[in-house]
């Protein structure tokens, strides 16, 4: 008996090698960047950068351990998996240095062998590893000048968060942060432990930031693996997607191929999956509506997920109708997004303000809407009145790395808008060469946006209410690629179906990337 | 064509309700106790017992928002998913008031619906609900009495992590815990806030955490069903496991099974993915070893998994080899645990003491060590010298609840044993009815404990040298169940393959349970 074809492959990927090359470069990166500007400021050229890099944490009083994700300024720099290190970079030298935890003994029994200081040094490529009890004694004498030696600490604010990043601190002996602000209230000194140093809050953070912003060609082939996987773990999703089943099934799916196929442990945020009216919801998906709903012919889905591979993310939407074929109306609200998405895609290259980005990608929505007859009225008038921000309330996207959301959006001098929508923007950069970030287009119909606005004569004149109260329950459509900036343009890093009849195809069961017969025959 | 045998379905499980009567039921419980111990000591049976839930954090100074898991206590009384809630019981009356956090209006577009009090009165089946800015105002009108209120606020050890729990503070303006320290130090007040009552920090933790060592009907039904799907998706990792896979992927199975099938969104610990040598590390699987090794031919494999739902917990651990076939070695250490996993079960029963089932363990270990070959000598001997500690360093089993190593296990006056083994046991109680206990021996071939016997004259008498240099590769095994102590004696709640045969069967494609005919054949 001939036995039936064999099913295809789960995946084409496999886990790429990590080259810790990468964090090396970044560092060299770093010493020259601030080399430069201490020169340029006549401030002598010498002194440490010293980060802390995160701990373990427990919940609440229990010891149920959380899964350790390394503290992501450390990781860019030192690629440290391990919880409890400290890292140092010589500015004059460049050289670096780690100090790894002094573990007890019975970690060997409990937690795992107890790694050679030799071990960190060949395997994380740092010139020197000690152990942390032995910063200051080890700066100190790698100082070997006159006073104190300087130490350039980390310290700034996260624009995303409005939290600052945590300076490192030494030897708490209670390890409490409250100690920390004591110290540093009532004794004038960041940290105990510091007192045999200089130490400087201010240069440090901003200059990393802006390191972090640019992506050398091994961050984005980091990016990049995680896109593949990402990517073809929403095309799984989109083929196994039914009626009846629950939201948090598609988050398993996705979970899963990217872990299995991929090698990745974590997401780079919690999965979005949303359906119904949920789709409205920008950030569904977390513990008070956590993707519980039951998928029900006619929704549509909005999947934002993306995978992380060696702590560098990607953040992919995919929107699709859950029965697997396009209703006239999500054709036209999908259809909307998407043309935004490609236009903006279409003019992105070095020099072009992400502001203009936005208000193409919702000029775009707004006369895709009124072609569809959704709205009446003059787009221009539309946009000075920022009418669009009702229905793409969030911004074009942001910039994306080792956090998600990743800093250096807003760097000194440049302000956030006030208006709806563009005050949303996680930054209003001017693009460069090796930025990565986030083309996110969305079409909305969110009830506590679409009330005020229907009730206000200045703003309801814009709707046709026939259409508009047909549409209130539609949720909403978003459509994500992770996307870089070249010298003449940019390029995709993510490959999911976009076009509708492509979407279909898969969802029928298609192989992704379509061949050339499926291809011709739909287009 | 007839087409081919449809394969069996994924699972034979799905979600079960989750009764919010347990919570109801557990608030119940902990009134009257309360009530009896105040009576006893002649103090009056008024006052409040105020807990705070949880709230989300973020990734440092990120906004990477971590996917929120309540608090264990605060779970336990009012069963809140959601974060930033604070709960209340009136003391005398019973009553109970739930805090929500009063959300901004933007919420409902980013986050999702703003649910009005009602929805969490009726969810959660509480009396009342306020908003937490409201808790001094209501709780101050619910006393009506003269003076001040009194507080019960929680505050206590928890012996496995060696934290206290942090009892509420009200309106800390910078939400940060410098300032509840602060207050503490040198305003003399548990927060601010607390100006307005008496608080009680010592009345409630004992016993509340008394509460939670017993478990309810309600509460066994839900650990019952995490054991269900968590034995049905270690036999989905058993079926595939191969030679040639990551332990991560083992991981990714069970993880994937116990959410697509289960609904278990959280597991109750970091996944154990142990193979080869790593099966000697107790907790291997963390951010710093974290499940990357490859599968080889001959492994043996320790893995220990357990699905949560809706906060409560299973731990199972199955070991088992990668190709399928127990070799001669494997089959004698997994024989010796199995036959100690065993006896312990036939032996339970209230009145019981942990530390008796705990050295039978570690005498039948012993006895089957000796009886292949692998030790010599007098087990008494041994037994006295608590030399069985080498091959079992940790404790037999734990307290199993909403938290996987569940409060209580030493109370008031219970002192932790100084020596090997028994010092590491996470409870010296005597067996009640309605405790839920895993039972977890071991069997561990650990380097830095058999190195040091080995050197000591005293104890390298009992080895068998040339065995015990075989052995010091093989790892290690541990058989892990979740085990509800009866009226008249115990119910194992979990249901894996754990006869060799059994497992050997599984993993060569039967179905478990397995049917009559393959156990007739194997047995
Ligand atoms: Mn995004
Ligand atoms: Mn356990």
């Amino acid at each position: 008996m001939a036995s039936p074809p064999r099913p295809p492959p789960a995946s084409s990927l496999a886990p790429i090698k990590v080259p810790m090359e990468l964090h090396a470069q970044n560092r060299e990166k770093l010493t020259h960047a601030l080399r430069q500007h201490l020169a340029a400021s006549s401030r002598p050229t010498h002194g440490f950068v010293l980060l802390q890099g995160g701990e373990e944490r427990t919940r609440y009083c229990s010891d149920h351990v959380e899964l350790f994700r390394q503290e992501s300024y450390f990781a860019y720099l030192f690629g440290v998996k391990e919880p409890g290190f400290y890292g140092a970079i010589d500015v004059s030298s460049g050289k670096s240095t780690l100090f790894a935890p002094r573990l007890p003994a019975d970690y060997a029994v409990w937690l795992g062998e107890i790694k050679p200081s030799s071990y960190f040094k060949e395997h994380y490529m740092v010139d020197m590893v000690f152990y942390v009890d032995e910063i200051a004694e080890v700066l100190d004498r790698q100082y070997g000048g006159p006073g104190k030696p300087l130490l350039f600490l980390l310290y700034g604010l996260n624009t995303d968060s409005n939290n600052f990043s945590k300076p490192a601190v030494l030897e708490v002996p209670l390890s409490r942060p409250s100690l920390q602000l004591f110290f540093y209230c009532f004794v004038g000194l960041w940290g105990p432990g510091m007192e045999k140093f200089d130490t400087d809050l201010d240069t440090l953070h901003p200059i990393l930031t802006e390191c972090r912003v640019i992506k050398s060609e091994l961050e984005i082939a980091l990016i990049q693996y995680a896109n593949d996987i990402s990517s073809e773990a929403h095309v799984e999703v989109m083929r196994k997607a039914k009626v009846g089943m629950k939201e948090y099934q598609l988050e398993s799916i996705f979970l899963h191929h990217v872990y299995m196929y991929g090698g990745c442990r974590h997401c780079s945020y919690t999965c979005i999956c949303a359906t119904g009216e949920n789709s409205a919801v920008l950030h569904y998906g977390h513990a008070a509506a956590p993707n519980d709903r039951t998928l029900k012919d006619g929704d549509m889905s909005l999947l934002d997920m993306g995978a992380e591979y060696h702590f560098y993310a990607s953040d992919i939407t995919c929107s699709f109708p859950v029965n697997g074929k396009f209703t006239v109306d999500q054709l036209l609200i999908y259809n909307a997004v998407l043309k935004a998405h490609n236009n903006v895609l279409s003019e992105m290259r070095p020099g072009v303000s992400w502001i203009d980005m936005h208000k193409l990608a919702e000029r775009t929505i707004l006369e895709s809407l009124k072609a569809g007859g959704v709205i009446l009225g003059d787009i221009d008038d539309m946009m000075a009145e920022r009418f669009g921000a009702v229905f793409l309330p969030h911004g074009l996207g942001h910039l994306l790395g080792i956090d998600t959301h990743d800093p250096g959006g807003y760097m000194k001098g440049m302000e956030r808008e006030k208006e709806p929508g563009l005050k949303a923007l996680r930054t209003v950069r001017t693009l460069q060469e090796g930025m990565v970030i986030t083309v996110e287009p969305g079409c909305y119909f969110i009830d506590a946006l679409l009330v005020p606005v229907l009730e206000n004569p200045n703003t309801s004149k814009y709707f046709n209410l026939n259409e508009i109260s047909r549409l209130k329950g539609f949720g909403g459509v978003r459509i994500e690629s992770d996307v870089l900036v070249t010298s003449q343009g940019c390029k995709n890093l993510t490959n999911c179906p976009r076009e509708t009849w492509e979407i279909e195809a898969v969802m029928a069961g298609a192989r992704w990337p379509l061949d050339d017969s499926a291809s011709a025959a739909s287009s």
